[in-house]
C-alpha cells in the first residue's frame, strides 16, 4: 500500500488545513481586512505548504525509489522526484 | 482605498485558484492517485503562492510604507512587512 | 551612518563565513569528497545566506524606507527593496 | 566515476563563481557601498546557489539512488538526500 494511502487521513487533514487557510484569506479579502493581516495569513499557509511538501517528497523518495519493488517503479518514482526538485528548487 | 480593496477581485481570483488547487490535491488523495501526481500538484500550488506573496508584499511596501499618508501608518506598515520578511526568509 | 556601515564588522563576518563555506565546498569537490557531503555543505551555506538576506532586507526596510530622512531617500530605498522582493520571492 | 568527479570542472566553476560573488559583497561592504547594491548582489548569489543545489540534488538522486550499483549504496544515497530535503524544504 502506497504511503499516500497508508497516511491518507493524516495527509488529508494537512491539505484541508491549508485549504481552510486559503478560505480564511478569501474571507479576509472579501471583508476588507487590513493588508498586513492577509500577508500574515499567506505567510502561515506558505509555511504549512513547505512542511507538507518536504514530508511528501521524503516519503516518496523512501517508498517509490529507495524501497521500490521493481526497477521500473524505481525509475518512474525517481523521474517524478527529479521533476519536482527541478520545479521547487530553481 | 487600499490596494487589497482596489485589486480585490484580481487577488480573490488568485486565492480561489490556489484554494481550487488544494481541493484538487484533496480529491487526488481521496481517490488514491499516484503520489507523483500529488507532488506535482503541490509544487504547482506552491509556485502560485510564491507569486501571490511576492506581489502582495511589493504592493504593501509601496502603498503602506513608501506612500503612507501618515508617519503612524508608515510605522505600522513597516512593522507588518518586517514580520513577514522574517517569517518568509529564514 | 547607514546600517551596513554601522554593522560593518558583523555583516563582514557573516559574509566571510559564507565565503569560507564556499571554499570548503571547493576543497570537497577538488578532493573528490562524497557527493552527499557536498550537498550537506551547500545546504548549510544556503541556510546562512537566507538568514543574512532576511536580516539585510529588514534593516534596509527600517533604515532606508521607514526611517528615511527625505522623501527621495524613501522612494529610492523602497524601489531597491521592491526589486529584491520580486527577485527573491518569485 | 561519481557525477561530482565526472562534472568536477563544471561544478567547481559554479562554486567559484558564487565564491567570487561573496568576495564582491565583501568588497562592497568594505567600500561602504549603498545597502541596496549589497542586497542586489546577495539576491543574485542566492539565485546561483539555488540553481546549483537543485542540479546537485537531481544528479545525486539519479546516480546514487536510482542507478546505485548496490542496495547499500542506494540506502546511503537515499538517506543523504532525505537529510537535504528536510533541511532545504522546511
Amino acid at each position: 500500500m502506497s504511503h499516500t494511502l497508508r497516511q491518507k487521513e493524516k495527509l488529508l487533514a494537512r491539505v484541508r488545513r491549508i485549504r481552510g487557510q486559503m478560505e480564511g484569506i478569501e474571507r479576509a479579502l472579501e471583508g476588507g481586512s487590513a493588508c498586513g493581516e492577509v500577508l500574515r495569513q499567506l505567510a502561515s499557509a506558505r509555511g504549512a505548504m513547505a512542511g507538507l511538501s518536504a514530508e511528501l517528497m521524503a516519503d516518496h523518495l523512501q517508498e517509490h525509489v529507495v524501497d521500490a519493488a521493481t526497477e521500473a517503479e524505481r525509475r518512474a518514482g525517481g523521474q517524478e522526484l527529479l521533476e519536482v526538485i527541478r520545479t521547487y528548487m530553481k
